[in-house]
């Protein structure tokens, strides 16, 4: 037996979580490293033994809903361009196996998803019972890019995020456990990486003139996410808030938090429902 | 540059591929392994690095398919019980960033998948562009239980059949490569690891008492898998036989035949369609 590893004093999940009331995003510094195992090689140890963590997590969550056990997770990765979700899920989503795992990338609305309610679409991504889900965006770009381009009012706004939190809490009620992460990156390292895919012959299809525009919009970003972070945090989801300045920091601390969501279901193997027993005698040479 | 690996005599598509005219299974040994690197601890390594291959080129075929490539991929498994679908989707699949990968894993119908055409549930599951798709058993289910258990005559079999080379003549027209595989294994390999399944509390909820009465159609599942794979087997659509009875020499020779597939679309990265240099302008700082 592996001994259970040493509690830390304050969870990451604590350590990361929003604080409540009104807050802005000035408050939280990308570049900080809350709890962080120290340097770069220690994280990538943590992460690639967190990532064995949450592969057998993941098997026994399958195991059981397979078995009718109605949980299931969901992760949700929101942060502006370069922040790293793409990186999150390659590298900590990655480490599970592929088939316990649903990932939706949500690109702007189709004409057919624009006609439905906005949470349309996002329901009919939400993973089954016994999965892992991984938004990569998700219903929370309707109430950011909609405020910043003023496409929607403020009352409009105020009924969105009042839906999304009946949403959520439904979600919750019926096994679902959130672990909803902000990547947080400062303008400075935006550029960095803008820059440096432009640098990159591999990865200038990622890059988009208009994402340029976007920047533009930066501070209008940074006061939507503030505002949207803020009314969404709730007991049953709340939100945390993931320096994203270091990559190494960003995939250690998502893998943490995706870990601490698995064990926190206390799973074990379903029983057998049927006789084991009978089962090998019926097994037998030369059947 | 890295050389490029030295070419077989004989690359492992045309060993594996399954012959012309009728066939057999009784003509494949499950226990064989051809063109193996002669060891499990060589086809590990081997496994290891032709990962890292198969990743790279699915991120060069998802750049592709975001740029307008409408090219993609879609490996089918199939396979009786314990052949080791599930462990190929794990070991060979769970090797490539899971964004670029959907994977289905088909169970008996629900009753509105029974309502429409048997490919109905298949085309709702077919990869997107750039995408590497799974079907962890697939539309070939459709032409064996049926047979097996006599649910569909002569007559249906065969449409089901002309049906089938149609629409994965229609696939590969448009742009899908078809890797199919049938896992083959021996029926005392497939005691075997039965009866380790009921000696493993963290297999047993695998375990279904079911797939003891199925194995009792041994024999007719074998004619059944024949008769689909020699009626099926395709210039644009080739059927591999590979050898399963060995874990090791499975997940090696499908990943060979996954990454020979993706190198032979001869990929390369989509070239900017914007003005790199206009774009790097604007991002000097302070912007």
């Amino acid at each position: 037996m592996t001994p259970a590893p040493a509690p830390t004093a304050m969870p990451l999940r604590q350590a990361l979580r929003v604080a409540e009331g009104p807050i802005t995003l000035l408050g939280y510094d990308p570049a900080s490293k809350p709890l962080s195992p120290g340097s770069k090689s220690k994280a990538l140890k943590e992460l690639a033994s967190t990532g064995a963590v949450l592969a057998s997590q993941q098997e026994m969550l399958y195991a059981n809903g397979a078995s009718g056990d109605p949980r299931r997770v969901l992760l949700v990765l929101q942060g502006t361009d370069t922040s790293g979700k793409d990186g999150v899920v390659r590298h900590v989503v990655g480490q599970v196996g592929p088939a316990g795992v649903s990932i939706t990338s949500f690109k702007r609305p189709t004409a057919e998803e624009a006609a439905h309610h906005f949470l349309w679409r996002i329901r009919r991504a939400l993973p089954a019972a016994g999965m892992i889900g991984v938004f990569n965006r998700s219903h929370y770009e309707d109430v950011l890019v909609t405020r910043v381009h003023q496409s929607i009012d403020g009352p409009a706004w105020a009924e969105r995020i009042a839906d999304i939190n009946a949403f959520e809490r439904q979600l919750s009620d019926s096994g679902t456990v959130l672990v909803k992460c902000f990547l947080h990156i400062s303008y400075s390292e935006q550029r960095k990486r803008l820059l440096a895919r432009l640098d990159d012959p591999s990865k200038l299809w990622k890059f988009n003139p208009a994402d340029i525009e976007e920047r533009a919009y930066w501070s209008d970003y940074q006061s939507a996410y503030a505002a949207a972070i803020a009314a969404t945090s709730t007991e049953a989801a709340p939100w945390h808030i993931v320096p994203s300045d270091s990559k190494w920091y960003r995939n250690w601390a998502v893998s943490q938090l995706l870990r601490d969501a698995l064990l926190g279901l206390e799973l074990s193997y379903p029983p057998a429902d049927f006789d084991v027993e009978a089962a090998r005698a019926r097994l037998r040479p030369p059947f």
